[in-house]
């Protein structure tokens, strides 16, 4: 048998399964339904729809057909073979379905299903068993108590979020919460990045967060990783081997519990041990982790990553269309450790050839005139090539559009042509710009209200356009300490 | 003469003057023009194009017409009265033409034009002058150095943004920076509030921040003022006036130049008066003004004032449909020095009957199944009529709507209309919610990425509704420090 292209080096084998769930070329779906307030349809239906083109074989032993494909009543009684097994069943039905798979030689199992560990020991001993079993079939588990796993590349999206088909990209989400993997994949979505691998992890029951992480680190597609933690299983584990991925590419995470009452409130959402949030985050700084503080900080930071050269220091220059969104990024670079450094004398004369008389001289550079590109390449090239900043920040946000914009009045004149063509001429050069932080490797942080277009060519994607001055300048932040992080270990 | 529709009481008499420059019967346009990149096109276009229904006198001595209208070579050739002129003419020529309005007995000028104290020592000298002979006559003097103001009620969008008009609702706006100003209406705004009156308020030659809090103070359109400030002119004059209006509604500040980039910045830009962050944030609090950190924080949180009870203390209860949320909310609850507070067995019990046998008893109050106002309402007053918590957050926040979803595939059901019946069930039963919001007297936030529709009517608009878990957590903590303030002056 001929096995799906495989991207993982040097791991434990069992590991290597996961292309199985990731890159399916059949998928046998325990609990196939058509009753549509179940999770065995929505979430079938949100594989159909979705695009996948492999075989989708139905389990239920009680219909013929769902949704237009031939249903069979065991896993046992599908004719072809089977990669993926997909487990939406009440939970006391997951155990026999598992052993049909594993005697089939099923390399891959999602069980999407809840009522294990989360609800006491019980179902923590079923969920035991389950492991067992798995492990011996040389199978890896994925949940169960999740929401399910996304591959744009291979247009496979068996999870819950209606709709919600992310395009392709470079970043791979690992999450507790299904919700919250939701949330963090439409920050970096709505900003014109996509996806590589996203899983939504539940009690991690086999699987565990570093797991897929020591996944991610070897797959190509991604660039960075992002992850939504409530609770850790081992500590030590956690922190040697996800500093073997961020030796590679960053990881950026997210902590649920750094609170008393957050931590109880974790015990019971997915029933996570406890981890003191000192000792998480002195983990985490040990193993070069980013932690964030905010679902939208998190997921906007790690998508900064893409496609764009790390800062070599915490020295910024700021380049604004409005002088108060200069003071408001100085005040934010500041309190979070940022330098908006002077410049030298030298860089302010070439800056005071570049604009007009009534500039006045200084960092951040206030372009006074409008969005002229003429201008402002030249200036952001000036600050990138003196050698005094480590990042440049290029700031142009002010009325956002409004979805009732019209002309209200009868009098004066239509420019409602005007956004597009702003739109077009930003769009034109923002390309440019980025050239300029390619060439010269120095990173730019672009905050603007002109909005870039829904992304989907990983390849081609631009970085990340940013909508607010705080979020760039975390990014900016976030993206200095990681380089110190790998110039340490290096 | 008839006076326009007053709202102010026992103030500086010259301050009503700013009911000729919100709500004028007529304009006087300086700098009237048809060169489309030149200020005094784009805003005369915008004031046109925006709907105002009163007189507009373009003021040009080289032309007979502009856009359409009949053009005047000075102020004094005008035939009728003038309430409002707004100045874009440059700053050698303000003089002259206030002059004549002077002498024409107009009311408020709206100084656009830059090029005055920010320039330095002889800028200076020419705003004091103008300033001076704006006071003789009787004049308000907004800007000059700014961007513009509006009043959606009256159509009026004499300002800078281009096909921004956002709608009627109950948020005064004063700022220095009219950026900022934009960001600001624009949190408020695309979550389905609007403005009152708003204001550029620039170099503030002559009327101050301060100024625009009392007329704002006294506006009955008016529920709650937002400010962004970079300088101070009289800090003892800013609390005795800011404490006067903080008695009634709220204000709420975003405050630029927090550190020494930040100040250094803010010189350059409006050229304002350093304040010691330290003493800014003493003067606030003696205030009773609400301070903000960063621009959508002040923008959503000042949202969050209109039409909502404030909350008579710390506590919280936390309704959530998320799991991985109700962790995010009580950590974020408990950095902020909110208090996710244990229910009472007494109050568990009643929650149990509700909810499904695998509910865990606790707060957050996990609803487990799915959107269902049946359960959730009745949760939701256990919660407010309990006692035990002053303010209820419902969160509900999951994947975003992509603009590219779409169904990929050829196999599966067309669910698209989901959305659509999810939002009018969601829609349909928010206002219940806040009904029993408004009857118990209790403050419900919702976090949602279901989206509200865009508002325009100030009247019927329900509260805001929170696109993050964290500007909820917020606005629910900066509306209990205002209710305590409250408390304290009374």
């Amino acid at each position: 048998m001929e096995e799906p292209e495989g991207v993982i080096k040097d791991m434990d084998p069992r590991l290597r399964n996961l292309d199985f769930a990731f890159n399916p070329r059949s998928i046998a779906f325990v609990g196939a339904t058509e009753s549509m307030r179940k999770w065995g349809f929505l979430i079938l239906n949100n594989l159909l729809t979705g695009g996948y083109r492999g075989e989708v074989y139905p389990v239920n032993p009680g219909r013929d057909t769902v949704l237009g494909l031939k249903a069979y009543p065991r896993v046992s009684d599908i004719p072809g073979h089977v990669d993926l097994a997909i487990f939406t069943v009440p939970s006391r039905q997951v155990m026999e379905a598992l052993r049909d798979c594993a005697e089939k030689g099923v390399k891959a199992a999602l069980v999407i299903t809840a009522g294990f560990k989360e609800l006491g020991e019980e179902g923590a001993r079923a969920e035991a068993h389950m492991v067992r079993l798995a492990r011996e079939a040389g199978m890896v588990l994925i949940g169960p108590n999740c929401q399910g796993i996304c591959c744009p590349a291979n247009d496979l999206y068996p999870w819950m979020p209606i709709l919600f088909h992310p395009p392709r990209g470079r970043i791979g989400y690992v999450s507790q919460s299904g919700n919250i993997l939701n949330m963090l994949i439409g920050h970096a979505v709505t900003a014109g990045l996509g996806v590589s691998k996203a899983v939504s992890s539940g009690n991690e029951a086999d699987l565990r967060t570093v797991d897929y992480y020591t996944y991610l680190g070897e797959d190509a597609d991604t660039e960075v990783i992002v992850s939504y933690i409530e609770g850790l299983q081992d500590g030590r584990d956690f922190v040697s081997r996800a500093r073997e991925v961020t030796r590679r590419k960053p990881i950026v995470v997210l902590k649920g519990g750094r609170t008393t009452s957050g931590v109880s409130a974790a015990r019971s959402h997915t029933g996570a041990m406890a981890v003191s949030e000192d000792l998480f985050e002195a983990a985490c700084r040990q193993a070069g982790v980013v932690v964030t503080r905010s679902i939208e900080e998190c997921g906007i930071t790690a998508a900064a990553f893409v496609n764009r050269p790390l800062p070599r220091g915490r020295r910024v220059g700021i380049v604004t269309g409005g002088g108060g969104l200069g003071v408001i990024a100085s005040d934010f670079c500041t309190e979070i450790g940022l330098e908006v450094v002077p410049l030298s004398s030298r860089t302010l004369e070439k800056l005071e050839k570049m604009l007009p008389d009534w500039w006045v001289p200084g960092n951040p550079v206030d372009l006074v005139a409008g969005l002229d590109f003429s201008v402002i390449k030249p200036v952001i090239e000036t600050l990138m090539t003196s050698g005094e900043v480590d990042a440049v920040m290029f700031l142009w946000i002010g009325a956002p559009r409004l979805k009732n914009a019209r002309l209200k009045g009868e009098r004066g004149m239509d420019l409602s042509g005007v956004w597009q063509s702003m739109d077009q001429y930003f769009l034109e050069h923002i390309g440019e710009l980025y050239e300029l932080m390619h060439q010269l490797q120095v990173p730019l942080y672009i905050a603007t209200s002109l909005r870039m277009e829904d992304g989907g060519d990983p390849d081609g994607c631009p970085p990340l356009v940013f909508d607010s001055v705080e979020s760039a300048c975390r990014a900016v932040s976030a993206m200095a300490e990681y380089y110190r992080f790998r110039e340490v270990m290096s």
